[in-house]
């Protein structure tokens, strides 16, 4: 028999954060009048898309594939928007602050990954990064859309902060559990911030040229 | 001298599965414009897309690196798109009936490939999903269009189905031959009857939200 | 102390490509209103997405991981197009010169790099093609666009060739430094001739089929 274990903070951030991911993804979906597979699918590529590629870079088994947990949090998540579909607007703020919880996560999980196989701490950076974004790009890409966080509030830069903010840490002689919980709380609070008062990089305008 | 050897019927299936989803691609690419070039990338890609995601989770060398036919079969495809352009409405049934072979096939091919690595039964179900329907995604992708198996008739649910019968089957005792006929016609079955009776699965509506 | 090494020219045109590449992704990016991170991935993309499909199909650690020149060539390229952005149309011809040596030293990389591994020649030439044309469509589709090359004049062709003139010479016994210098050659002068003739394969047209 197995005994009974409460989740670590780790286990619980890593559900709201992966269940977030998947919601986003199928809320997109579902605008665009998927069935409920392709739903699933969208939900599924913008939780572990990041993660994914990040692993397939590194040379490693990709996570989801060693431990059922993370298509099941997107099946959850899918009967999550089909049975509560009318109050998802109003739970809005939730999910926006789960998804917040998620990219920290998923950022530092990305950057002790690859320090962890031993490539250098700009690959890291980068890593993290991929892990927190990317599977927003990927779904972007499903539902044929131009993707949202290339012209939206700060989102992917948040992660590339977090990773300096590591690094440099690290030189200080940080260690790795404090760290994470140093760079996880740099990219929340970022990207709170961001939100709330619409923080966005510059836009690159550029006329599009005629073609000959 | 080589001797020379009849088919089997795996590379029999094998040959109008790939020739079926590689055309598919091609027409689509046709109705867009695209040059030779442009159609046999996207044919290919539709053919060997589902596979090839497979074997970069597998951690294996992509099936189609290791065997020029799948290059030469989308080849064939391409040449006999542009041989017969003004006949393939009329072929629509027989490649239909070839697409769903394919699906059958490729289906049974991942799951297989996936067990054979000693990975968990789930992982196969998937992997057998994703070697039959990625690479239509892909496809869809490729020509800048939402994907038409999110949308349309039961096609990936069709390989999850077989990939569950599989399972059950090997639970029960059944032989890997055996089983992966059984297998291939369920998914077979299932995809032929859901386009004669227009069996889809429920739809996700939602309104699209205002942005702020 | 590290002395200071002159760049051979190997170094010279991996920059100036790689530059030319991203510069093509950035600018795009900018017709769409992206916003500075935005603009860096699709033109980081559009350079290293080539070879790093290509390294993940060859079962290797993708290139830019070992070396941090790629990022910085991609930031390099931002900063250029942020700086000169009213005078990218006057620069329009030094940078199609610039992207098409990347399009001869990319084939001929991914050529050699595919060889050293022991695969097969029909695996080079592609390997080569998607070295150096690959980036351009995962750019068009984070764009959210047809991929320009299956439409516009020659360009991948260019690749194929090449790969194909590489094969020829190698089994002349012509050496590989030599081979690798005719074969670039052999895709810059299509690719110029191409786009200064307007050089096109066929289209392949095909009407829509109305669905049912």
């Amino acid at each position: 028999m197995i005994p009974f274990e409460f989740p670590t903070f780790f286990q619980i951030f890593d559900f709201v954060g992966t269940l977030a991911f998947a919601i986003s993804g199928i809320r997109l979906a579902a605008c665009k009048n998927f069935d409920w597979f392709g739903a699933y699918v969208v939900g599924l590529t913008t939780a572990i898309g990041g993660g994914t590629l990040r692993d397939l870079f590194l040379g490693v088994t990709p996570f989801w594939m060693t431990n059922p947990f993370y298509l099941i949090c997107s099946a959850i998540a899918l009967v999550w928007v089909i049975l509560f579909k009318k109050q998802m607007v109003r739970q809005n703020n939730t999910w926006f602050f789960f998804d917040a919880i998620g990219l920290a996560l998923f950022t530092v999980t990305g950057i002790t990954k690859t320090i962890g196989l031993d490539f250098s701490f700009w690959v890291a950076i980068f890593m993290g990064t991929l892990t927190g974004a990317a599977g927003g790009i990927l779904r972007d890409v499903l539902l044929n859309e131009l993707p949202l966080i290339f012209r939206k509030d700060i989102y992917a830069t948040a992660c590339v902060v977090g990773g300096v903010v590591f690094h440099v840490c690290a030189l200080l002689g940080v260690g790795n559990e404090l760290n994470g919980i140093i760079t996880g709380l740099t990219v929340f609070v970022i990207r709170i911030l961001a939100v709330r008062f619409h923080i966005t990089l510059p836009i690159l305008h550029m006329d599009k040229e005629k073609e000959d």
